[in-house]
């Protein structure tokens, strides 16, 4: 299965965000990932719209965002027409996840399920002929720079099992403490789209960085 | 009353803010009025924590928070540790206000309370005492560029008058469709604190057009 690495853009520096995404195209990192939050559903309140309008005027990246707001269904639209290519929710959010996957569809984008890590791999089993990816937390959302919880690895081969089960070739995206440690173990265990934040903008050339995180090898 | 022109980072360019924030400070702008929204109190969710952080550390320039958020009393201290040095957060909002205003007195930086054009001016009257600023909403809150609406007018005249019968020096802030043509009719009403965003940004000098709004002249 193609491995992909999204640069998340809450470890970016945000004053000079346009030469941050040239340096990503540059880098050959694969999409970019926005992290929403309203300070209601997640106790930290990122960035929204407007930053989102901006970045895609600046760049064709894949523009993959996470949405962890309320009520994640009211601002679909908003976020397609301001130039997401998928749009990531929680399952743990108070809209209707069947809805809020069609309203995502509707846009012409892809729709991804997230999941925190309290929450049962078993909750998501009958949405997957539905979605393009699942989103599994390998940290509690919020804030950037926490470290990987090992006990999600199990999460992650649970539903890269039921996928396989399913026949579908659904994407498994982690995010949180992926690094060149932890990448070896969530690809082995099912995952093929890494979220990569303080580990890949702190490396001296991120290239190298996104590979190692592709391949799985300790560098 | 001194006046001032608080410089609104929605409008600016958010790929290169840190070169944004320079420009300000050369053309002798004299705060960053910072728009926090949660998606919940208002129809949009802009940018927040982590963005602020990144601001103060490129800036000493006053930092005025206006937060659109639910309940406001919640983040107050997380936005003054991230850097602000004044927080509006409004009547309209479900944290009770005296609190809301005692917890950002108790962070060491200013209060203000900020109103939504349908809120009488009565409102607020009774919390004067207790505040560095009112912020008067001369737009429906939620997106940059809208128009004026003329109907405020009156309400900072009232809001002047308690002020100036009550022997206090509040600031007045206004916000929304402030450019060289409505300055002059905020500052005769009494507000002394403007807010601009679009007309800002987009002139050709903005030195002139921050010293055009702070005459009131129409230029």
């Amino acid at each position: 299965m193609d491995k992909y690495v999204s640069a998340s853009v809450l470890s970016a520096d945000m004053l000079d965000l346009g030469n941050e995404i040239k340096k990503l195209e540059k880098s050959g990192i694969d999409m970019l990932h926005f992290d929403v939050m309203d300070g209601i559903f997640v106790n930290n309140i990122t960035f929204g719209l407007p930053v989102l309008q901006q970045v895609r005027k600046a760049t064709d990246m894949f523009l993959d965002v996470h949405l962890m707001i309320a009520d994640p269904i009211r601002y679909v639209k908003c976020f397609a027409d301001f130039g997401a290519d998928l749009i990531s929710f929680h399952i743990e959010s108070k809209s209707d996840t069947l809805e809020t996957i069609r309203a995502i569809k509707d846009c012409g984008i892809k729709a991804a399920l997230a999941v925190k890590p309290a929450t049962p791999a078993e909750e998501i089993y009958k949405y997957l002929p539905y979605i393009d990816m699942v989103l599994i937390m390998t940290v509690e959302p919020g804030f950037g720079g926490q470290s990987f919880i090992p006990e999600t690895l199990e999460k992650i081969r649970d539903v890269r099992n039921k996928i396989s089960e399913l026949g579908l070739d659904t994407d498994i995206e982690v995010d949180g403490g992926i690094n060149s440690k932890t990448a070896n173990s969530v690809i082995k265990a099912g995952a093929n789209v890494l979220v990569s934040g303080s580990y890949l903008f702190s490396a001296e050339d991120m290239r190298i960085a996104a590979n190692a995180l592709r391949e799985g090898t300790v560098c």
